[in-house]
């Protein structure tokens, strides 16, 4: 596939389909590249240069050639590479494609079989559809935000960019989809994802929620809204989940925590009871749990059957046994030597091993090779 | 396909399947039926018992046949659906087909060409493996709560379940990819997705940035971490996003707001200097602010070319002109006539109609007309 995208969606949905097996070619602006090679964090590269560690995790396993689509010898080469090419992927505000002369209309009639991928924040259609993207502006509008944070407090934006990486992960699937359908109709389609339509789907419950009991749903903290205890917990150092789903994981829980009073308090006998009583509850359970780290305390209400997990920050995700065992990180040595874990794909086949990431390319890497095999020097 | 999958990430994963045509056969406990039948928002059926808003709201376009798979003559019925089938998709505890006696090894025997999708917590390898899966479990151990929350306060779980739903999404991502390559080799292959390995590749920077700069990233709040002011602010009503990328910009906000002072501030004059002092000139544009509510404020600053945008709470949502203009809520008549809006498929293809919703199934809604399109009544 052809990749004109930049920075995050784009990138995204193409690194997922290079790790799927997608050979990905990266045609980026001429001495400029794509606009995440300026975003930091910086590593040095091998002349000492500055080169974005940002762009090296979501572009691994591509080729990358420089073009000018305002340039004629270049746009030859580049019209040569869609001849060849299952898909060409784009993440231009609406309009710009058709400027360049690579517009739907005129792609699929010089290359019918062609599958044109649009990532946008708004779509090709609609009044929004030439705003720019902003992965804060789409979580703002898509509602996720409103659903974030502290019971009564204002909205949170999601920690990472959600906004891009749904609308990167919802286009390979159109991608997908639209290949699936080629192999029986012989003709290509125009996928048109917005960041803002992807936010829509992962409201889950609360739109429905907020019909049935016409309550428009507000920040719902870290606790499950109808289980109690169920959440996130404070211990002498760090937080840690506890998921006590039923009374008589309750219970044990009070015995493990040495809470004789809690486990007879009339408060907190019935589930609906402990909801209603959460705060008194939560403050009691931290009292308790403020006398060991949540490292010592896991183990000890793992053994007691008290499903429970640790809030692991950045170091201990990379830490983690189950993700290790799973060889989520894969470790690829950036420009300048220096090797950086990057998440792995999460899409597995059983008995099979992923073994063909290689590092993103620095800009323009592969252009000798690539004009040599289309037969261009 | 056959779905054997309850409560949340698979019926997400299958009805997305669903809205892109694929025919979805809900395999159900009898009597039972799926979980998320059980859980509300509940509304009334036509006969006065509560139905399930939450279920009717993931399972829409699904057929239901409910089953018992102790059964021997259930058995028979699902053995011979899956004869039909491309695809079966479940999300028990790992090893729970093996018990029903429907492991990888035995289906691909007998079924050579079926994909098996299954959603775990933790995937079907690995030290965890036969955990329970819950969402707030996984959301706290993937680290996207470690990085979500006000700057300096708690890890904070995304308001709506993103470690079921970037499950799910992920899932039709190997479903797709399963069915690419068994065109190729006429075999079908093992999808193992879990819901924590999904987390890990929503982190996006995170890892990269944690590896380069050596400090554990925290809660980021609602503001861009580089570019001042790009962020939430409050209104006299509602909050909204303001997003003045650069001097230019920031300079006609102060216009806009009427803050000379701030625009001559010393403080203020750079990005990386309003960066350093955010909190500062987000109390000043909030007392601007605090003259009109968000809904008065969007229009004036849209109209002086200040990117912002409105924080959508669900009400806001669902009356979006943007996301009406797209179609992106279907409306669908639930049990007892409610019609209630769902979140319509975000995978569009340019110049199609989606047009065939339907509503969720009551259960075992369709054994009749199954068992006959089967011969086996």
């Amino acid at each position: 596939m052809i990749d004109l995208t930049r920075v995050l969606a784009g990138p995204y949905c193409t690194m997922m389909l290079a790790d799927l097996g997608a050979r990905v070619i990266k045609v980026e602006m001429p001495g400029i590249g794509d606009d995440a090679r300026h975003i930091g964090p910086f590593i040095s590269n091998a002349d000492g240069l500055p080169s974005s560690g940002y762009f090296f995790s979501i572009n691994r396993s591509k080729e990358s050639i420089a073009l000018s689509l305002k340039d004629a010898a270049d746009r030859a080469i580049f019209e040569r590479l869609l001849l060849d090419a299952d898909v060409l992927a784009e993440n231009f505000t609406p309009g710009t494609m058709d400027r360049f002369g690579y517009g739907w209309e005129a792609l699929s009639s010089r290359f019918p079989r062609l599958v044109l991928a649009s990532i946008s924040g708004f779509g090709q259609t609609g009044p929004y559809r030439e705003l720019p993207a902003y992965d804060m502006v789409v979580q703002a509008m898509g509602g996720v935000m409103s659903l974030t944070g502290e019971e009564g407090g204002p909205p949170t934006r999601v920690g990472v960019s959600i906004g891009d990486i749904a609308a990167g992960t919802h286009a390979v699937i159109g991608v997908q989809a639209a290949l699936i359908e080629r192999a029986r109709t012989g003709r290509g389609k125009h996928v048109d994802i917005s960041m803002l339509d992807t936010q829509i789907s992962l409201l889950e419950n609360a739109l429905v929620r907020y019909q049935v009991e016409q309550v428009v749903p507000g920040p719902i903290g870290s606790r499950h809204p109808s289980i109690t205890p169920f959440g996130v917990f404070k211990s002498k150092v760090g937080h840690l989940i506890i998921a006590a789903g039923n009374d008589r994981k309750f219970r044990d829980l009070c015995d493990v925590l040495q809470m004789r009073d809690v486990k007879a308090d009339p408060r907190f006998l019935s589930n609906s009871s402990r909801c209603e009583h959460h705060r008194a509850l939560a403050a009691r359970i931290e009292e308790a749990l403020a006398t060991r780290t949540a490292e010592e305390w896991l183990p000890i209400l793992t053994q007691a059957g008290i499903p429970c997990g640790p809030m692991n920050d950045i170091a201990g995700v990379l830490r983690d046994p189950q993700l290790n065992a799973r060889d989520m990180f894969v470790s690829l040595e950036a420009p300048g030597g220096m090797v950086l874990k990057t998440a792995a794909c999460p899409i597995r086949f059983a008995g099979e091993q992923f073994a063909n990431y290689r590092p993103a390319p620095e800009l323009d890497a592969d252009r000798n090779a690539l004009l040599q095999e289309l037969g261009l020097v």
